[in-house]
């Protein structure tokens, strides 16, 4: 890779997990909005056919109209080769299948234990995590072996362990992990000026937030825009809008999984002064289970949506008998619109081919946020500027929220050192003590063990 | 005071609850005992005839048989004549009366609360403490005026935010507070040395261990006796007693609102790894409600009392119409045994007039638990020598039981906030987010100003 | 104040020392080129007259061509009404006098101590804090009574010391202190990547660096460009030029007083690995004294210049008598370009009307650089943003530079305290400490109170 | 090993370093004198013969009188064979021979540094680590292997980097350095008391004081006697012998190379207001060069002894050719008198044999000094009771002695790691920053270089 008159050429992308869908084909599409940079894309799943219809699908990409640099795709059936000598790699995983995501999300309601999500905490993502930190120690051994130099950028969930992992295997990797739910409480508070002062289009970057907390469970405990602070403001938009925003009686709305009135967002605000930052389904799950997700009554109280495993099958059914093949054949084309994601912006901010540039990301804590303990990956602002990203300082925990976020903390440690060490009873520990398991001792127990046993393919490092 | 042939005469103990019946009793009982101190107390309470008849009692101690020191006993009736020039000063006093402490702990149970002390945490406890609070204001103030360099023993619940006040109105004060809970625990390892291995008759003091947490949620991170690490036996012992160590079916042990079995400090240990030092009717009240006093069925499962205020106020009855003035009359006598406590034996050790003592106190943090907030009192051992009183270091909470510690600090510090500022809104979000409130924002608003209004005659600082 | 159309209306601006030369003329010409800011900007200084002729000249930029944004100047005779709601501040004042200063860089002198500045650190730069640090208890008391939101930029020497007083005195302020030190160091990089890779014109903003340390003895422990590491060109240019860079024979260079080679730069890069990041003259004064000051000869051959007294006042004198009349008369005109200071910068950032912008300033250390002790000022990379200015996470200390600026630090810390305490024996401590008073105890007490003595006049805050 | 009774029988001690003299004896002595303690010692030297001399000096000792306890002796071939299952293991050893002390002490010299022991810090110091620190690796190494679970006490001089070492080597190490250096301050206290106040025969340990620092550069923040705060009291002493305690013009004084007038712990309590609690010659050592050290006449007037490697040889000689032989022939007889050493009583204090026990020792920082960098090890007091070594919570180090402190704990940090990665690049740095290397770059690096060649033998592993 060099600069040449201000163009990086020659850049290396290693995708792990490049037979996605939604992600991979974003990507594809701001790189070739990238008006500065050109390279070569390695494509690695463990589905092969699936990252060499990726690979098709990218190489058309350079034909398509406002396409403004060229990028070649190339699938790879080694992690080895997809890494080697690359630049910077992108993990986007889908950890085991939606089977086991069933079983994730949906045995622990005979438990009276709902979610709605089911990837990052709860009986769901802690499952979840059993499954996913042996994979990402491959990755990490992966990385430090063929590219240790290498910017690496994770979206997979959990989140937090996931990132982890990549340390506590590969102390010196520059790894970081990004997630866009905090757009969509700066995009409400920009919703909240029109509404109240009637400033209309603020854009979502020009809300300036100081970020807290750990992924899914971000606070924001600054917030504003030009001279005006957007606490006051927003505390009136939460009377304004008591019985929700942007609820609706409509019957598509009703149905929609990933709904949100930011009911859960508005009560977490009056408990507590400062303002959750990810969406209401990703929050309610790191509250005391009798809060939000208690009963079907209380969620439907709180007007959100539980996403049913079912549906996210459908979905991908479609998108592997369909989307896919269609765009592979040329039968669908790609159209180059942005796809909101930063990753791409974040690699020109690294390569110095952009002014300074802050954004929120998921990193090791060093200090960031002093009353958190050291190494928990946390997310907070960070500077993305030439070859180095470096958080911005977010201060103590205030000590209202100190108490839920060191909670959840402490559970992802536990988690991941349970299993790292291969050992379930430890994971067992963080299981019982996660606050929507709502049981006795032995209940959650039974749960525990009904979920290794119905996801024990997957398991089968802890059981060698 | 100065110490002549290796005794410390003419020391003056200023007793801030002078009134009192036990503690103070004790008080004289430990001091007729000590064979190297000598001098006069000071008795001030609100209730002065109460003093007045402690300065009797007291004053009879010295022709009991077996005094071993003189020292002469006098009611004040302010606080700044009890105080001027003391080189101690014991505070024991009851916030309040019975009538607020029945809203405390019984008023929370229409809704579904139950605590089974009510003085601590919990809706009893924070309510407790917004009466506290401005009390002990005012004495760190008296202390800072009257004798700025004395020592301060604290005994007084709840324990943490009592002390908390102290240092923050007066931060140059040397006070700490004292609770013989974790003493009990030392006894029950004790007897796991006899059941389990047949050592007999070990000394409570002998079992040697690392004190961590708040008071009455105090956890032991080591236990050891002479070469034996106590852990792996408590597992077994836990084991063996898995239905209760001390259980019995006798109607007056069932009847016994202290009783135990020890069950919650056994559950504690199979969730968390680590020994809960407190008593069962403490911890519980810790935990998610739903844990141990979700019902008074789990309450009995648990097997641990719930102590109702009638039976304090019926205790309370029969001694200040017998017991008191039965003594101050000369009717009863005092019989000098030593009373358990410690406080007399702490004197001695500040006064360089004993080896070493190292024991459990709570104090300010100073970084004595590198993860808990700064100036958080906390419960440590100290070393008690010539004019020092040094934390020993505890060490990082271990990450298990991290997050149930940090809840409870961050509570306690937003109540001593709250009462401080008089800022009632501020108590509600502590409030609100107890472990043992398990309700609604609403249904605990309701609940708050309840139990506010029916405790209104002591919270005048609030509505001023 | 208020933002219309996307400009910054009858912003308030308050100079403390309003009728300095440089610095005010220099923001005079900014804010005229401003094109987003308009309002009015108070003078104060305790010379009126020079303050009045400050007006005169603002109120001609208005009409100067190039000139952008109208603003309305006027000299106060109170500091009460000069603050009176501002929204920002400038301090930027002379304590005492040449004669003081005198004192404080010469004196020292006849003991074998040369210092090239003289007004940071060393014996000079301790008495320059004892004066000013009660200079600006009154600043900060002025701001809490008047102005207590508005946001405060300090370029006063000795900057770390006045940060700070400003922040004991009133712990709310939103002070920063600027300086541009670090720049010429992200100059000379850009040298490097000219001179040894035939890089051209790349702005020294482009130069991407981690500051940390304390101002004057700044440290870079990261620096790039681009997709370059600086660390291994800088080792490469050191060697190049390690008889100096930019070193001339020419009679002007070698007359003048600022001059540098780079030369004690280079050196400390040699001894620790990183990069010294502020100028030569500076960098001497925190070393040990025979290092590079300990003589005149170690000065030549080190290639800097002592700055002395007597040039400052012949300057100021020609100032004094000319200048400022000419431009107050109309004579001589102000001609609108950039000063090169990033205060105005900073301002617009701060209302919001720039992109992010991330500078190095002074700020209390709350964590951004970990190993160093809390609320010390300490000189780190800050994100400016809407009502926002937040460090960036600097990063432990390296273990090579740790002592050089715990040194340092623990010095300002107890100069501040003694100072603020009016306790000279305290400052005698930290005086006789400085690496550069190289004597004994006695002798340093000899030159401390021949440098009182000489100074007293403005030391009467300590006689009282 | 077991404990009976109330006796510790089958208790096995390795000695690494037990060809030793001194300390072999007096551990010898202590053990015999030990009523509760029983079992064998293991004795490993790589001078084989010495370590059989003492083993039959070590087996007479069971028939001397007075001896309360038997021990079984013996000589071991291998460090494995001498540790497999040791409960406690001791290390005394002398790295190198006193060729390359003489190199490490005399050859500065010529460069003008001066050095009065020459094996803790300075260029002697750091030249003894490099040496010493790959010898602890192997022995960490053993220990891991043979014995993981004993308690390691060291007496090796570097003794910070030697336990620093071990600890970074298998970090689970259960080890602690002694060192009684702070004892002669206990004891010059008690002379205080005697002297000003007339309290005769106070014993050391009824001093009791806080110990912060790191070894041989210990300091006291706290120091009382029963309710005596002995900080006003040394004031005076301080002053009243200004010209030095214990001074003489007696030949033999005068003559003794480890004489002291205490008068370097004098001048550094009028410069920090802190006591100093090593000896002089070891304190004169950490202070830059030209304070204490920088001529033989400086020297003088602070009235202590350069010790000269000669005098050490010679002693060596006698006791090579004397002592050893005659106590193992049996011509000479050991006297059971106490050594005034703690390790016995250490090690009976962790087999619950003793009362609590609160002494100074060397342990890694886990916060017990929160202002120092962590795992760095640091003196402080320690309480040792049944199978736990806790440290006592120093607290911050005062602003005062802060610099001074981190100063050195940095170098030693650098030093270890530089040993570790056998880099004597990274050495130097620490090497060139001394205090007492008050020389040029250039002339720092002759020396090093010279050192270095003068010791190559012992340096082998730097060069492989």
């Amino acid at each position: 890779m060099q600069i040449v008159n201000g163009k990086a050429e020659g850049v290396k992308i290693a995708y792990v997990g490049g037979g996605s869908k939604g992600w991979a084909w974003g990507l594809m599409k701001d790189l070739a909005l990238a008006p500065d940079m050109s390279g070569t894309v390695a494509l690695y799943d463990i589905d092969y056919e699936a990252a060499k219809r990726n690979e098709k699908i990218g190489n058309t990409a350079n034909r398509r109209p406002g396409c403004l640099s060229k990028w070649s795709y190339k699938a790879h059936k080694t992690i080895d080769t997809a890494l080697r000598g690359a630049d910077f790699v992108i993990i986007s995983i889908m950890p085991a299948t939606y089977d086991e995501m069933e079983v994730h999300v949906h045995l622990p309601e005979k438990y009276g234990i709902y979610q709605s999500v089911g990837d990052t905490t709860g009986p769901g993502g802690i499952m979840r995590a059993l499954l996913s930190i042996p994979m990402f120690e491959v990755i990490a051994k992966a990385i430090e072996k063929n590219c240790p130099e290498a910017w690496v950028i994770n979206y997979t969930n959990p989140m937090t362990v996931c990132v982890r992992t990549l340390y506590r295997t590969f102390p010196k990797i520059k790894a970081f992990g990004c997630c866009h739910e905090v757009f969509g409480t700066q995009k409400l508070l920009a919703k909240a000026l029109d509404d109240l002062l009637g400033i209309k289009d603020v854009a979502r970057a020009d809300i300036k937030v100081n970020v807290t907390g750990v992924n899914h469970f971000t606070w924001l405990t600054e917030a504003t825009y030009k001279h005006i602070d957007l606490f006051p403001l927003y505390r009136q938009f939460v009377e304004k809008y008591k019985d929700g925003y942007g609820r609706s009686t409509d019957e598509t709305w009703l149905k929609d999984h990933s709904r949100t009135a930011s009911l859960v967002k508005f009560d977490l605000f009056k408990k507590y002064g400062y303002i959750a930052a990810a969406g209401d389904r990703h929050l309610a799950e790191f509250c005391p289970g009798n809060w939000y997700l208690g009963s079907k009554e209380i969620v439907d109280e709180y007007c959100f949506g539980l996403t049913p495993v079912s549906w996210r099958k459908a979905a991908l059914d479609q998108w592997r008998t369909g989307e896919s093949f269609k765009y592979a054949s040329g039968e669908k084309k790609l159209d180059l619109k942005p796809s909101g994601e930063e990753g791409v912006l974040q690699m020109r901010a690294i390569l110095g081919l952009t002014p300074d540039y802050v954004t929120n990301v998921n990193l090791p804590n060093n200090g960031q946020i002093p009353n958190l303990p050291k190494d928990a990956v946390v997310e907070t602002n960070a500077r993305f500027v030439s070859g180095q990203v470096t958080p911005v300082f977010a201060g103590d925990l205030p000590i209202e929220i100190y108490p839920l976020i060191t909670r959840i903390v402490a559970e992802q440690e536990m988690v991941v050192d349970a299993a790292l060490n291969r050992d379930l009873e430890k994971a067992f520990i963080a299981f019982a003590n996660n606050p929507n398991v709502c049981l006795s001792l032995a209940d959650a127990r039974k749960l525990f063990d009904e979920m290794v046993e119905g996801t024990k393919a997957y398991l089968t490092e802890y059981f060698k």
